[in-house]
């Protein structure tokens, strides 16, 4: 930490005096026991000014951290307005109000399942569910509009079946692979994923420790919670990672942050494509909401107010009008290998090889950006025939990711033609519920699953895997069915079985 | 209001004696402060007899208001009936039975959530519905049969997903286009909806002033309970409207309609054609039966009664025979554009065209007429490829209607080939729930899906919108699925995650 | 009624008397207050012995009557074994416990809802299934196996879509059309269901009269509760009924049905081909076992008890031999038109027409006989293209039933080729629920959404109907979705919309 | 029994003693009244040591019989560990602690219904749910993953549907069919399941009595609770059995196995190829954490506890390395017909016509191994067209299991061309709530269903049946539907029945 600035002060400031600073017009605010004046930052917090006068005049610490990386305020904020330490002792401690919610929490913290109960990834996701704040499952588990591509994402796999060969040596499975140049153990990486901290105080570095564990890649995003330096330096040894980029209006700062992960030994740069501007959430957006009390109508509904969830109040800096023709400038300003996170049609997957990137993740952004954008695993049905055909398929290495929950997921994509896999929201549900074990155990219980179905499917080795294994033809069908006919199945007297009998 | 007539009276009549005439022989009824003697019009009120005779001799007018334009009574009744002013205090206040219903109905309106809690289309039906009086929800909120195609008309834009490009500069997204030669902000008009006082006391003016906020055109509903003049009066500067017109059995008062709505500077003529009657709407039928008590049983089935509900009450005008060869007529009388509302297959627009009219609206009545109908968004998938096969996609705009709730059904549509899409109930809801700011802000929520959606398909204007970024195969799929295995799903025990602990 | 033997008595018999003779070796049952002998008949009764040991030597007419027309005993008795009139009043009472099912039906019967609360076809079903006895209704109700068919006998009509045309006059409706060379009003007929007093004391004479009204043919069963005779004395003037016919092993005893019935002036012989022997309804069979109280085993589970539901007790008569080759006899033995009652695939409905019968009906017998067989209308729409093919679609007259409800169902069998449709069960639910009303309604109602869906789909007669006004390309299609992903729906946290204020 | 080592012993040794052993490093456990010394064969243990120290220096015999077979402890532990016969009048009776769930399981047994009241196979799963312990359901019931597989299997015969032909003689129903030269009577045999003894403490031979009495076939589980010699014993007269075969990693004991099973008898031998490991069955896994009451979290994931419930524990010695080069061996070393069980696409049946083998089971081993596996009936529809096609239909006998529950399941598979299908669970079930009269009941309700199922298709013998009578072109869709849009279902507003009046 370099909060050195002002440091040689020889008074620390008290609270009584940063409170009388609680106005719009003068407006300091406690942040890791120091203080700063944000009076003139205030109108452009990305977050809105509502959220910063909350503070006005006290310590906004807990709502601060989890959603701003410790090196923010030196980045964003004039030195001049760091105004120094502050007695702690002096800063009236807040009561807070008797939270009902908030203790029901606390009650299903206390009756947490153990982690050996944990047997799928989707069990992480259920007592994450239970664990963790309202606010920060809103984040994390919410999508675009009606959240159906969020739902279809995993949902697609479950429309290709295997076709398994029996009666083949699998006595020893080898799950590992290479991506990008990296020798992996498992085919999947940890996705880029932002705010970790709203799930774990530790943030992503806990990703880290487990991908290290277990040697997979770790993307790390650039909107995390914790500094991109953090998350480097809790990597150990030759572990590799890459780095997920949106692409700042400013070029200067983009270049920056390449060049940056470049000399610090990133090996991947995964530049998304698929948010020049990030995603209605409603679910994050209606989170907000909880202790409204009152039905006082506003009297305009275009002033539509600007606290729309965490992604929005993050994201303003992406540009919009990143283009084709910027490509050439980031392969010119970088060696690690380019790859285009977000891409959606075959079109844009060969026009990607013809513009020289390294690489493709075939995503919708785990469903949190177009509502009902096409999964991943669909997408690569359709990408990777006609690649073969143009005789493209090893120009490129393609990745999928959205939904992956079970290793038979990973094995279909796999057999579809992927290189690797990406997964997110999982792990951060297993961070989120039982920190660093709940990470190990959930990527040990991948691992399982990987090496029980791919001796299951007859393949010793992922190299093995190939379109023959799969039946993936229901895989492009978008049914809904007849909307139901109420009065019909209502008076229909369903089947019941054998009644016990009275006693 | 020109309710002068026989004002010259020099002393009001009084509620005693209007209450005198309370017979099937003798009927007056008051009505907004006057006296109408209705014996001779009883047998002919398209709502039947019946509903006059409950309130003969007394004030009708909370029950006339929201189903009658106020120049009806003009219109329908010689003047010779016309009685002249009542003394309102002489009238016997009804003291109305307490109605358990109506006090929950009152109590729920004062837990409403407030507007800036509504974040999409669905939000306004949702507290419409816990709102609204139960026989006007019934009135808007019915469809035909069992309302299948009613649910079908959203559900089928379920079944398109989309092909998105990336790396597009979308930095600015222009959502105006052109429809009918009025350049308009988004590509959507306030459809034609009925007896909008059923859910705001002011009715349709609302959407007129939401309209002209968002510089949208409004259609303007025959059947409206604003006369028509009121609404064009609520226009304001070069406010565009249209008018949607029922075709009246006498052919003068249908020209006198159109020829009125031409001078007054309508835009376009919108005959609607899927309505030779108007349908049964088994929902609406039923509300009416809220306060029957006893299981006294008719002894005759014919006997059909003629109460049902409020669309075949106000809809007995409208001429079944209209028909191809009538076209040239309209044609003849108006120089607006004319615009066929309800065609429901590709020959019937291919015949449109040669008939000389500029524009079809494909639809099926908002499901409120012929149960299992196409919706008009599959309607539009035929149509449309058949168009441009025989070089007639340009001779005609085509418009849609029916189950849009989300930007991206409008993109959707205009992909598929659609000038614009026409939207009607949920502005009825919005304005039914939170008057003008409600239907504000749906209008502005449009919009800021439009302009996200838009960005994150890579178009930055609606021409640039086409067939290639939807993947529609599975719209003209009407599945069922069979029945299910009731027994076997009942002894099927479910997986469940983990439990939680006892303490 | 012809129960004069032995009427010469002189003295009534008692109770008492009767009574004595309570055994397996000696078993009397009075019968609407006459006395008869059945201890020899005992083991070969249809329904088994059981049945009637639990009323030897007492009033058995409450049970006897609904499932038995009045001259079956005349028949199958014989005349020495008819003992005479009893005095019923030294008949002793049996005190009938006191039934807490029965009670809260009685009370529910109380609560109907009036007759013109039905809107539609399957309110009476609703109604029906809250006031019948309960092994009636399972009787009426119950379908083969999982009831899989039954139920897709209407959900088949849902994948029927239409593409009405506009812009015709449809001023008139004209619904009448011509079955067998019979002139009826609808195109629907009262198709053949068994035991109508099981629903209503009267039985189908009911039915025979709520057909007169409307002018539609009724089809009276083999199996009816009242006896053949009595039903066609309930015709009217020039009313037509055609009969449906389980052929008998006893060919001299099918013969004189068949005489007798084109003698008294049956219009048509349906011949049931898909009912070699009466299926297996479980829900039937499941309702006999309500006052089983002991969780006593038996011991043996191959001594499969033989009272399994009314309808293999009324069947056992019906030939499993018969076959094609059986058809010349029975076009030589009447000169009434035949009918094949339960062809279910394209190939038999043209063998069908080379025997030289005069029509067939697609059916599965309302699902309750083979489960998972299609859906009439489904093999409706293999067969007429075939027939149009090959020429021959004007050799046959060709019908369906099963899951008819709406007359958007009639209007797609009869766009799709059908002549005419047999509606069954919900005539029988009118019936049991409000009597000759319910039927009489229950006509009406399909009459006016009848002109109404005509009048909607732009057709002013039946002979405008045609496969050009439908999609039926989803009818072939049995899907069922993948099981559903437990784990999965169970952790995703479905969206919610505006919440309600605190007040 | 050959419990007769170390039997010549003076005294019995006591309770007392036995209980001094009872840590791992002295570890004595007594099991049918005799006492081992399982010290060292502790950590071998394939369900790991935890599960023996639980009983350590205690009666473990509740717990291992239902999952050992009586011969396990003389083939796999040193007669010099058999200590001999313990006094058991001195051993401790452990006071059980009041299980609350258990006295609710003994409640349910109470009220179980009479055998007479199941129906059909679902109605034994339905019983046997409510009546098994926990632990014993467990195993039975549960499937891989997220059970989609298991269930699909049931669920895809409801995508077949029938065309029945009519007018055929089917007085006479022949259900009779020969496999592997063996006549049964019905086409169905009942296929190999494990631990039989966890549903009924007799065992497997339950099972071979139901089927000597209805003369099918049963197949001989290698994992049996009773011994193989126990169940060869109790078949009757020339009753047929086959046996199933898990391969050894020691071809010596697999060559034992065979050698004895020929020598006894046995007429077909059943190599399972579907399982190189045992599945991971959560419901399984997950029930053995029934009593854990603390939230204490370990504090690695990767340690995941051995524990993974029956299937694992038993399995271990299976050999991940059989491969298509080991058939010829297996053919050398017996004559008994050779047939792989859990064969799962086209291309390895046509393997193994040319390995020389006599059979295939198509099978995902009732859904317990591989998730998303395609069913053992759509692999049929997708393996008899090719071999048809390469005149390789009769060089092999076909079999299928997974998912039979009805006669019409059986039907359609011999239609689509399997000799005879497998039936493992419901007799399972029926064993476990009803004993011997619970199977022969399931069998002669199949055999009823099958009678009058062949009847109502038209076919008076299996070989009649053919593709020609069933509509499978549904067969291998895998659909699911579009995930589903919660809020706007959620406003809707579902259509209800007529009301009941108010008294």
């Amino acid at each position: 930490m370099n909060h050195a600035d002002n440091d040689t002060q020889a008074v620390k400031l008290t609270g009584e005096e940063v409170a009388k600073h609680s106005s719009r017009d003068d407006c300091w605010v406690i942040i890791h026991g120091r203080a700063y004046d944000v009076t003139e930052f205030m109108p452009e917090h990305p977050g809105g000014p509502k959220i910063i006068l909350k503070y006005a005049g006290k310590d906004a610490t807990e709502e601060y951290a989890p959603i701003h990386p410790p090196d923010t305020l030196d980045k964003y904020l004039d030195q001049s307005k760091h105004l120094g330490e502050v007695d702690m002792k002096t800063v009236e401690q807040e009561t807070k109000e008797e939270d009902p919610e908030e203790q029901e929490r606390q009650e299903r913290i206390k009756r947490m399942p153990i982690l050996e109960q944990c047997y799928n990834l989707m069990d992480f996701e259920a007592v994450a569910r239970r664990v963790m704040k309202k606010t920060a499952w809103a984040y994390y588990s919410s999508g675009a509009d009606d959240e159906i591509t969020m739902r279809e994402n995993h949902s697609a796999f479950h429309k290709i079946w295997f076709r398994p060969r029996v009666l083949v040596d699998v006595e020893k499975i080898d799950t590992s692979t290479t991506m990008l140049g990296t020798k992996v153990d498992m085919p999947f990486y940890v996705t880029a994923t932002a705010l970790g901290k709203l799930g774990n105080p530790e943030g992503e570095v806990v990703l880290t420790r487990g991908a290290r564990k277990h040697n997979v890649i770790q993307m790390l995003p650039t909107l995390a919670s914790c500094s991109f330096d953090e998350i480097m330096d809790a990597a150990e040894g030759d572990q590799v990672q890459w780095l997920q980029l949106y692409v700042n209006k400013n070029r200067d700062i983009t270049k920056r942050i390449i060049e940056h992960a470049e000399a610090r030994g990133c090996k991947g740069l995964f530049i998304t494509v698929d948010a020049p501007q990030l995603g209605r959430r409603e679910k994050d957006m209606r989170s907000k909401f909880s202790d409204v009390g009152s039905n006082v109508q506003s009297t305009s509904g275009s002033d539509v107010d600007r606290s729309q969830g965490a992604a929005r109040a993050i994201s303003s800096f992406i540009d919009p009008s990143l283009q084709w023709s910027d490509l050439p400038w980031f392969l010119s300003v970088t060696k690690m290998p380019i790859i285009l996170k977000g891409v959606q049609r075959v079109e844009d997957v060969i026009r990607a090889i013809g513009a020289g990137v390294h690489g493709v993740v075939l995503s919708n952004h785990g469903g949190r950006q177009l509502d009902t954008a096409r999964s991943g695993i669909e997408i690569l049905a359709e990408v990777m025939p006609e690649l073969r055909r143009l005789g493209l398929d090893n120009r490129i290495e393609v990745f999928i990711d959205g939904g992956i929950r079970r290793a038979t997921d990973i094995i279909k994509a796999l057999c579809l033609g992927a290189t690797g896999v990406g997964i997110g929201r999982p792990f951060l549900y297993a961070m989120s519920a039982y920190g660093l074990p709940g990470v190990d155990r959930a990527m040990q219980l991948l691992k399982d699953e990987m090496e029980m179905n791919m001796r299951l499917i007859g393949c010793s080795s992922v190299d093995q895997l190939g379109p023959d294994f799969v039946d993936a033809r229901g895989l492009s069908m978008h049914a809904t069915t007849v909307p139901s006919d109420t009065l019909g199945l209502g008076v229909y007297d369903p089947l019941v079985g054998p009644r016990e009998s009275k006693l």
